[in-house]
């Protein structure tokens, strides 16, 4: 794995960009502190929480790391002052958030190689960590989960990218870390659909329609 | 119980039927790809997966029985492609999926006695597995669920099921099987709800509301 | 903590008076008994459900206590079929709710503590505990949860309770216990948010829009 003081930047940049995103999502419903504080913990920790509670995984992630949690909340009450500041963020928070959807998965994906699943439960799992916090954030934002409409790739690279990270566990060669390739094939993979809109087409019963 | 491979072969089918009405709910929203997987998955496996985590069971059902999320991935593939072989396949779909809840509520009913329940609790946990499915995927698809709307028998169907399965068990005549009866009433009382439209009536503040 | 027989008289008030909450909500959304029953019930069990979930508590509270869904059986059928009656209940229904909402939150903080948890886990878990269920109820309604938007404080005096509840049991006087301290301020924070129409304000981009 990565060395444990990188991965806790990398995972606290992840907890900020993912929280920022639920936070905007929540002004938009001209929600209040609470609705903020909420939606940006479901957006951040949801994907997370749902592959513990699967997983029966105790303590919860965010429960045994409570500044996670914390830094959260000082962000909500932030922008509950100070709104315009996470509008300004929201053009820098691609990178931080791409590199976390990484990072989750591969932490996902690892987590539900341990408990002894197998690999496409694995996949899912990992898919789960990465990219389904936003899935509960529209939820209680009321809101048809953007994740299922045609939009840049986002559980797709999740998924793949747990794949890749089993195989280089599995086959990859001495010495090259297969969490590394994990989280930048994530990472790459997520930052190619957004520059060039890569989308899943929507399905629908007759073409054209 | 009945016999593994019977069982194994409903359950099947019971997947296949609830993860193709979650698919049909999907394409209606005009999601893509992974939000057909996720809305079926969640109308096939989310009863299950509520009994488990409400019951605390691990692994759930279907992390312990990954040929069933890998059925409903083929499916949603499919549909991706043929989504008019769904809508061709709507009509038959009653049938497997009043047999799925059959065989789901007895089920569910079951593993709530097997953790010493009390026979309420069971009924409502083999309702959940029964019906809850479907509950999922509309909150999903941002629908007020139909299941609590007027419509034909459903929940309640389990609900009665589950009862008449844990009377079978406890007073039933020796030799004959509290599960086939079970499965039986739930599949037989859910038909006819279906053909004789019998609803319970939306509940109105004033009559005639 | 209060004396036993106290405690089950306002835990029993309290899950009646969300429940109503709840059937009226359902009601509103024209929903049959089935509908009313399980709006009911996210509303009375949601948080507590949630809370022991997150600290992986087994049995879940409403599962070890059946006569409380039982009861939320009951009101949700005698609704069905005299809804005037809820309406006419709303009136009385902010004392029994707000006292729940006390004893809510200090049993989730509480359970919290013993599961070990920091201080600000526990105040967030109490504040799920005492004020959530409401949130599951709307999310089930298809509504933006109320919790979130400009209201009367709700979550908000979970949250402070939790945290004198906290504070009186570590540093408060011999004799003077700190439920009823954590139960009295949460009661009547609430009820003088209510009283005064104390609320967060929406937060919006731009002030004014």
């Amino acid at each position: 794995m990565l060395p444990m003081s990188l991965l806790s930047i990398i995972e606290l940049l992840a907890v900020i960009a993912t929280a920022a995103y639920g936070i905007l999502l929540a002004v938009r419903k001209e929600m209040d502190v609470v609705g903020l504080f909420t939606v940006a913990s479901a957006v951040a920790f949801g994907g997370g929480t749902l592959r513990d509670l699967f997983l029966d995984r105790q303590p919860l992630f965010w429960i045994a790391n409570p500044h996670l949690p914390l830094v959260v909340l000082v962000l909500a009450l932030v922008s509950g002052f100070l709104p315009w500041l996470l509008k300004w963020m929201e053009r820098y928070l691609l990178l931080p958030d791409a590199l976390g959807m990484g990072l989750f998965t591969v932490v996902g994906t690892q987590y539900a190689l341990d408990a002894g699943s197998p690999w496409f439960i694995c996949a899912i799992l990992g898919a789960i960590t990465g990219s389904f916090g936003g899935v509960i954030g529209d939820i209680l934002c009321n809101e048809v989960p953007s994740l299922f409409r045609p939009a840049p790739l986002n559980a797709t690279c999740s998924f793949s990218g747990a794949w890749i990270y089993m195989l280089a566990s599995e086959f990859g060669p001495q010495g090259i870390s297969a969490s590394v390739i994990g989280v930048l094939v994530v990472f790459l993979f997520r930052l190619a659909a957004v520059r060039w809109n890569v989308q899943l087409p929507a399905v629908r019963f007759q073409p054209g329609d």
